[in-house]
């Protein structure tokens, strides 16, 4: 944990870009000595640097000089407060990458003066600052974690301020309607009522509807950061780990041709067109005594709850009334309302005539808005595409805007907060003392101010910027 | 290999930094459309930059922004022509350090006109543009592949231009001596003698002393750069490969009682006080039958000829007599002229009070000026400091600001030019015809001009340049 009391004093120093050799590197420093250490070991046009002489936001050309020994011909950029990062004066030394050099510099600047960085520091120093709330500093972790283009559109919305700002107009006019309330506290003996409480009612409706749909992003948000769940299922040796391999183009699952082969449950992420999925392949669906096969099953059963699209894989060389009781089975598992169903009709490249027939005459059946059935050979990698097609479709579709919150911390504040105004509501209802009103409203203010950070204690800090990386 | 005819028409892009996720990440553009093509997709204080209003060095902050969706915050420095890296206009785009970005930007750029750059070709646009010449380029990748203190320091006085300028001074001498005696071919009638042949003579003799002592760092100056060769002999069973181990800290060399454990040489290099060093542990030397043991013990032989530092390892629990044969056999195969020599006693914390009066004796007759003599457990890794300074005392020291030539290509066109001057200087002494001792003039003329690029082939450029790291 850092030590608040002198948290800014220090001037801080790390490397800033990815650890290794490269054509150049950055070393970024920060606080109140920027200014005069850097300018003690840096010669401009021959001469040393003057802190008088700065230009701020200039590229300056020139060396480091450590002792009368050059390190490395470097460029060095002067950032003056508030007008950088973290709103402190900052400055950015873009040397040759060599490892060498890269850690010789960090010696150098803590020898005058400088301390390494904590995780996050830059970041952090940059919230207390004001130069962002916390939703935004935590949008800068997702940024640079983020693989994908929907994790990082994601993170750019957030880091636009976008969520923010939506809650803090929530916010501000809860906090309205709780100032209204508690003056009324202090005229209680009057019996006046300045918030109307219908009103209040409809405001209060307004503010959870908003709340709850936030929340309810939670589910989307997540997918698309860790990647959308996606259940394999059916019954044994339908060749369900044969279709992850096939997804992943490599051979992740064992496949045999033996009931029961896969026993864990086996999670694979892949990017399709720019989605992250995350693939599990479940353990075959079948009655089964033998004691690990049951504890998968178990298992596979509380993966099918957890996928927003289920994968059902059926076996096309079973006759047709196995495959519709099979196909009960999963749907038997999956919630509908909630859950996207694909199904599979695997191995189709070896059906006779027959099968053919049986086959169409299931499409027909069970095909519709609800439930899409494909047919594929997993082992030849045919009708692959129908399926990226099909889990494309299965996605929910969201305008880019959107605001989705994929943060745990933030969805378990909304949570909080959702909590706390149903329960503002239900007294609402029941006339409760404003007094015992007014606790539940400032709960829901707290949650939702601990979002963005206005409400902020040192662990939650200390919490959020111990996940970044040193130099950010 | 690079086109030369489009080489400098094409704006190239290329990610800076070394591969991978940190708190921010470099893509540097140059060539002739960098301000267009980064302009059109910069958008700073809200609306798109404009070439104008562009200021060199300062570094804008803004969006970049593609198809009217954002893709990050950036920091963005222009260079103008020709004051920058490569002498062409270019820029530097700092982004936040998610490989996603990264490669999007590239994307990005290059569907505006970049192409991706070839490794090394930021570089090489730079010597084409007279930013430096043919060694600075080469230091450049000395100085980023270097690893510690020792190497670093000889790519940075490379980088510098030392080497450059004392290659010019005597190539221009050299030039001026060629152009006098070619001018009297044009008088040949006349028997004229512009170039004073005592003169000449001397100058030859000063240009041939300082090419020799060039070539001649090679050995120190290609120790630096890939390691000090120390090799470690003697009789089996002495612990060599304990020694490695220890100097290691790990279990790199197999170990046993069994003599003749030892049979690859097994080399290590390993950073000691900022100088590398290259550890040769050898097969044991004593006569055996065995074939792949005496294919081992021949290259041992080999492998102590090519060290800078002969470590000779003695057994301490060892008679007097034994160990002194021990010390001959190995002297038999050090040149003390070239080679240093450090004798380990090793297991020396297993001595009866009989051994301690055999080794003081030991010690009295072998350390002297030129053999070093310490004892050491290296089982139990006691004495490994004593080693370590013996090894430090061992390197020939060199003043910081000596030339070291550590690049083979520069050792090789020396060499030449070494055997061309020696050619010459025979020629003047028999006085033959002035137009062949021209001819050999020329040559080490040629060699001379091709380290530093004032004689170049495209062929020399592409195998330079090839082995740059992308985005250099």
């Amino acid at each position: 944990m850092l030590n608040t009391q002198f948290f800014n004093s220090d001037t801080i120093c790390a490397i800033s870009t990815p650890y290794g050799m490269g054509a150049i590197a950055v070393v970024r420093i920060s606080g109140p000595q920027t200014f005069p250490i850097v300018c003690s070991i840096f010669q401009h046009n021959g001469k040393q640097m003057v802190t008088d002489e700065i230009t701020a936001r200039k590229a300056y050309y020139g060396c480091i000089v450590d002792n009368g020994e050059m390190l490395d011909e470097v460029l060095v950029t002067f950032f003056k407060a508030p007008h950088s990062f973290t709103g402190e004066d900052s400055a950015e030394i873009s040397v040759h990458g060599s490892v060498y050099i890269q850690e010789k510099l960090l010696h150098i600047l803590i020898a005058h003066g400088c301390r390494m960085a904590e995780a996050g520091e830059f970041t952090r120093r940059a919230f207390a600052n004001g130069k962002f709330d916390l939703t935004q500093a935590e949008a800068i972790a997702d940024l640079i974690s983020s693989q994908n283009e929907a994790s990082h559109r994601v993170a750019i919305n957030q880091l636009k301020g976008d969520f923010s700002k939506e809650l803090q107009v929530m916010r501000s006019k809860l906090l309205e309607m709780t100032a209204l309330m508690e003056l009324e506290l202090d005229f209680s003996e009057e019996d006046v009522e300045f918030a109307d409480r219908s009103q209040l009612k409809a405001l209060l409706q307004e503010i959870l509807d908003k709340v709850n749909i936030l929340k309810d992003s939670f589910r989307l948000g997540n997918a698309i950061k860790n990647g959308v769940p996606v259940a394999i299922v059916g019954q044994t040796n339908t060749g369900k780990s044969t279709l992850l391999n096939a997804l992943l183009g490599e051979d992740r699952a064992i496949v045999s041709d033996i009931a029961g082969t896969t026993r864990d449950t086996i999670e694979e992420t892949l990017n399709i067109n720019g989605i992250l999925y995350r693939f599990i392949d479940t353990a075959g669906l079948r009655q089964t005594d033998e004691t690990i096969e049951r504890i998968g099953i178990e298992r596979s059963f509380r993966k099918i709850k957890e996928a927003t699209i289920v994968i059902g894989m059926l076996d096309a060389t079973n006759d047709y009334e196995s495959m519709l009781s099979s196909v009960n089975d999963i749907l038997d598992k999956v919630d509908l309302e909630q859950q996207q169903i694909v199904l599979c009709i695997n191995k189709v490249d070896t059906l006779s005539d027959q099968g053919e027939a049986v086959l169409g005459r299931l499409r027909q059946d069970l095909d519709n808005d609800v439930i899409m059935v494909i047919c594929l050979s997993a082992k030849r990698k045919f009708g692959l595409n129908d399926l990226y097609n099909a889990l494309k479709h299965s996605q929910p579709l969201t305008h880019p805007d959107t605001t989705l919150v994929t943060n745990v911390r933030h969805y378990e504040a909304l949570s909080h907060a959702s909590e706390s105004l149903n329960q503002v509501k239900a007294e609402l209802e029941m006339n409760t003392p404003t007094d015992l009103v007014s606790m539940d409203l400032r709960q829901a203010l707290y949650h939702l101010g601990s979002i963005t950070g206005e409400i902020t204690t040192d662990e939650i800090l200390g919490t959020i910027f111990s996940r970044f990386c040193i130099g950010k």
